[in-house]
């Protein structure tokens, strides 16, 4: 064989400099859906400003100012409207666990600047498997989360439209749909959408407290006129195990928290600042609104129930009536809840990608798709989250039980992550740690101390409380997870390990290679396939399955014409499978096979010149593919058709 | 290349004799559910005796006497009671007509022992066009039967059960599901399982009509005791359009005699005279039955209605009361509606076979599946059936005006086909006809012209009577199914004429391969398909994608190390994306390439060890194998990773 490689290698070159036009110009379904391809270089443009960074991550902790301060008053309900005093001081407890988780992860964001969050910062300080406990905590959450917000926006909209319910099942998966459209067309383009309506009912709710208080403080904001009943009273004695409870419901206002913390490569440079200074804004916030709101209830009597939320009790005292400003508020909760499916959108693609990179989850998820965006994650995603809506039915109440263990679960590890970094620091003073500049180290020891043991203890009022209510489907799936995170792992590492070229001594090259031919008709198509087999070697067998005994005569026949001397095998198959008696050929052939031998399947391949040809034909090179590659060390030359 | 062909010789002859260990031994779940694989040899064993054949071929026809009368009456009803007087006559029209149609496929089923009932006799004498009309017209019936039967028996289950009302679709594709599998099991299996019930059936009716007759003659049947309300009295004076009405719903007795015809080839030999022999039982039964029943209802003055069916006032006033006997004879008859699907499974596979073998249909339809049966026919119609189940909810007042007009259409081309026969034998004087003792033609060819005419006349009726409630589905879904077998049957031709090795002239011998080999990393699995393209040819281009530039240098490095002096070409992939630049190289290529030159593309393909594992990597080889095969003369080569 001559060799022309100089011809080549001028085509090579032209080929080279011809690669610009890989950007597809044509509009196609794909481009008119999630826009036109980015390339990897206009990745540093892909990023958002902290405003925007704000709405994106921040949507699902802000948007529990819309349900936090009723799920705390609701417990206390149980034990009597007087106990609705504890409300505020609880308050300020958790407003005080908000503060020192937000310093945490502050300095997680700082030490880990490529994201990653508590996974990172467990990985480097607990260990693997405390990583994987808490990654796969998060991952779970924040597919419940994306189920549990759109299920809980979707009852919003069908208890405004009644006629909407029977559809609501397909109402949650196309709103979830919509969400990851906008996810795919890239984090700067969701984050413009999703701003917006972030700002809406931040507003809003800034307004309302702000109005109470200024009614407050000049005597004019007065109780709630016409309160709903109040539903349990006296049920339950005032106990420390109904405050840890009240406590524990309250800090579901955390949840989205540490979103942040595994977004800081969306953020614009310099990022850890950047995604720093978003988290204090965003703590800020939710700490003085949650506790205004509070305390506000408590002023104007707010009484927690079914049939009205407490956000819309102080909303009409403050507006003084069920004006425009109230409606808004009303409008903007309900938008709310259903955006904080995207901090989901946002957190999940993030960790899972930072966690294929570590081997434990398949590569693809930390592939950039082609706005940028890991698409893989965000599809991964949504898929489960829809199947969870179909299968719960979109009922918010079965799925809110198995939600927010896993968060706190996490944060707990993060915590106690951090405070073995500042021990390492600073008792066992750590050289490289101190160098980063440390100091300060014990203080921040007691504060992530605190914050581990506080974490632990609502992450146990969780799991006890809700355990009968689905949360033991959570403590049975963890271990699974995380056991298939290994085996994961495990995979990629014995194949680098089978692959590594360390100590690869070169095999010896092959002396001989032996062809095989399956022949169904001799016509064109098959003599094609038999010249290419004989371009390859002289050791050739064609093998005809004979379905139809009375065949054998004119098979044997029309070989003699055709063949060119090659060897023909025809193998009866009574019972009319053309497969399996391939198969077996080649592997009583593999059986006799010499080390430096290779056997070459040479496949005749039909071309199908339209799409519904492909009906027309039995597709047996597709099976016979199918079947062959799982056997080992056989290669198959697929020669197709030459039909003009 | 050495060749060791005597080596390989002998194992090739043993592998000949291996060959009878083909049939599966252990139980899969394919064999638990339909059977062990039957040799072709066993085919002959594979038939059934005509007392089976009636039951798995007659059970559609002679369900009709379970609504035809009632079908007549209804009709009559609408011109007040005294009309009821025109139903005997009526009947006796049908059942001349039925002996007409029978006589006519006496004929058939001689002059064609292969099976093909009206699209073999049409094909021969008509043309190909009428044939197709024919065929189609048959097999759009026996998919809409299967739909009708199963939605009408699983109606009379949900009216005895109202409980299972909602949850009608499901039990109606689960019934059908269970049909298709027995006849999946193979036509002796199927047959014995229906046989049972058939003969339950007909005993019943056979019972109910003797003791009525008995009862008559000794003066003691009376009239039907509380008849149900006549619906729409005197609402339409007695026309002729009124009688042909009448008369042409009458003739739904007739659908499903033609089915004996389609399935010749599976009766036991003599099977042509098994075949004949056992249609004209059928129909003796059938016609005997039919009018006996009209007859005993005009004595009883039974009523047709909604609320009771004509046969349960015949079973109770013949049995004097609701007792056993009488429930009996109405389970018998919600049965038997059931069974009537399985005529379609006995009629679509056979028919559809034969259109296959003629080209105008996927040729797989005329493959014997591991049973001996048409599986794929059987699973073609189970599909579709299903889907016109779920699409019309499973209601038989939807489906059954697209019904019977296919039958009757072929019907009259079936016997103006067999009128052309004796036209050409008798006027012609065609020797080869007259040869077949073609005598008496005069006479059948005036039965065959009287059966055409009438015929004809029902088809029309059917067509104008039932066109606006859905009819008009089938009248503009006729067509498209012909032109699609003639697009089926030009695509088989022009495959046939392209691949003919008639003035074949012998192609060029390659000079020289071109090998491209694309690598994505550079490791063990690389190196070995390397290794393989080296050994195909000196011109190797190795080709990389480079998705992240900082990897320029290490792939150049690891080339250098590794390589062998092939020469690699790196490819910038701005967009992140494998398929498109690597198509466009090819592409590029392809233009360059020598008439005697062959491109092949060696890949490297991951084996996986575990189904699972293939989620784990991004399957780039299927997809590029997917991509190339439709670009015209590439040969991919596959060459699995060696991993231990």
């Amino acid at each position: 064989m001559e060799n022309s490689s100089e011809d080549t290698d001028t085509h090579d070159g032209i080929l080279n400099r011809h690669q610009v036009e890989q950007n597809p110009k044509k509009l196609t379904w794909r481009t008119w859906l999630i826009g036109r391809p980015l390339p990897t270089a206009a990745a540093p443009e892909q990023t958002i400003i902290k405003l925007v960074g704000l709405a994106v991550f921040g949507a699902d902790a802000l948007s529990s100012i819309a349900y936090a301060p009723q799920e705390t008053l609701v417990i206390l309900a149980a034990a009597g409207s007087q106990a609705f005093g504890y409300a505020f001081p609880i308050s300020l407890v958790i407003t005080v666990l908000l503060a020192v988780v937000t310093i945490s992860y502050q300095q997680t964001i700082h030490a880990y600047p490529s994201g990653g969050g508590a996974y990172t910062v467990v990985k480097e300080n607990l260990g693997v498997t405390a990583a994987l406990i808490a990654g796969a905590a998060l991952l779970m959450d924040y597919i419940l989360l994306a189920a549990v917000a759109i299920s809980s926006g979707v009852a919003q909209i069908v208890s405004a439209v009644p006629a909407l319910y029977p559809y609501r099942v397909a109402l949650a998966v196309g709103v979830l749909t919509l969400i990851a459209i906008a996810n795919l067309r890239g984090v700067k383009e969701s984050g413009n959408v999703f701003a917006a309506p972030t700002y809406f009912f931040l507003s809003m709710i800034v307004l309302t407290v702000a109005v109470g208080f200024i009614r407050y403080f000049s005597g004019t904001l007065g109780m709630v006129i016409d309160p709903p009943q109040m539903e349990s009273l006296h049920t339950e004695p005032l106990t420390l195990f109904l405050l840890l409870r009240a406590f524990s419901n309250g800090t579901t206002a955390l949840t989205g928290v540490e979103c942040i913390s595994n977004g800081v490569r969306s953020f614009k440079e310099p990022r850890s600042h950047n995604a720093a200074v978003t988290m204090v804004w965003m703590s800020t916030i939710l700490g003085v609104l949650f506790v205004g709101i509070v305390y506000l209830l408590g002023v104007i009597g707010a009484v927690p129930s079914e049939s009205e939320t407490v956000i819309s009790q102080l909303a009409r005292t403050a507006f003084g009536g069920r004006g425009l400003l109230y409606l808004g508020t009303i409008l903007a909760t309900t938008i709310i809840l259903v955006l904080a499916t995207n901090t989901a959108f946002a957190g999940f693609p993030s960790l899972s990608a930072i966690i294929a990179e570590d081997g434990f989850m398949p590569r693809q998820l930390a592939y950039r798709g082609s706005r940028l965006v890991f698409s893989r994650g965000i599809v991964t995603l949504a898929v489960i989250a829809a199947l969870l809506i179909v299968i719960f039915n979109a009922s918010v109440t079965a799925l809110v039980p198995l939600w927010a263990v896993g968060v706190f679960l996490s944060f707990t590890l993060s915590q106690a992550g951090m405070f073995r970094h500042w021990w390492r620091a600073g008792i066992h003073k750590d050289q490289k740690l101190l160098e980063q500049g440390n100091k300060g180290w014990r203080w921040k020891l007691v504060i992530n101390g605190f914050g581990a043991f506080c974490t632990a203890v609502v992450t146990l009022i969780f799991a006890v409380t809700k355990f009968t209510d689905g949360a033991w489907i959570i403590v049975l799936l963890l271990p699974t997870v995380v056991f298939s995170f290994f085996a994961v792992h495990r995979h990629y590492q014995s194949l680098a390990r089978d692959l590594s070229l360390d100590h690869f001594g070169e095999p010896p090259p092959y002396i001989r290679h032996r062809v095989i031919v399956p022949v169904a008709g001799i016509h064109r198509g098959t003599l094609e396939a038999l010249q290419y087999a004989r371009s390859l070697s002289d050791d050739i067998t064609a093998v005809h399955i004979l379905l139809d005994p009375e065949q054998r005569e004119i098979v044997e026949n029309k070989w003699r014409s055709w063949g060119k001397g090659v060897r023909l095998v025809i193998i009866d198959s009574p019972y009319r499978t053309f497969l399996e008696p391939f198969l077996g050929y080649v592997d009583e052939l593999c059986k006799v096979t010499q080390p430096n031998e290779r056997l070459t399947i040479v496949v005749p391949q039909f071309n199908a010149k339209r799409w519904w040809h492909n009906i027309l034909h039995t597709q047996t090179a597709f099976w016979l593919r199918f079947a062959l590659l799982s056997k080992k060390g056989i290669v198959i030359t697929e020669v197709p058709y030459q039909v003009h």
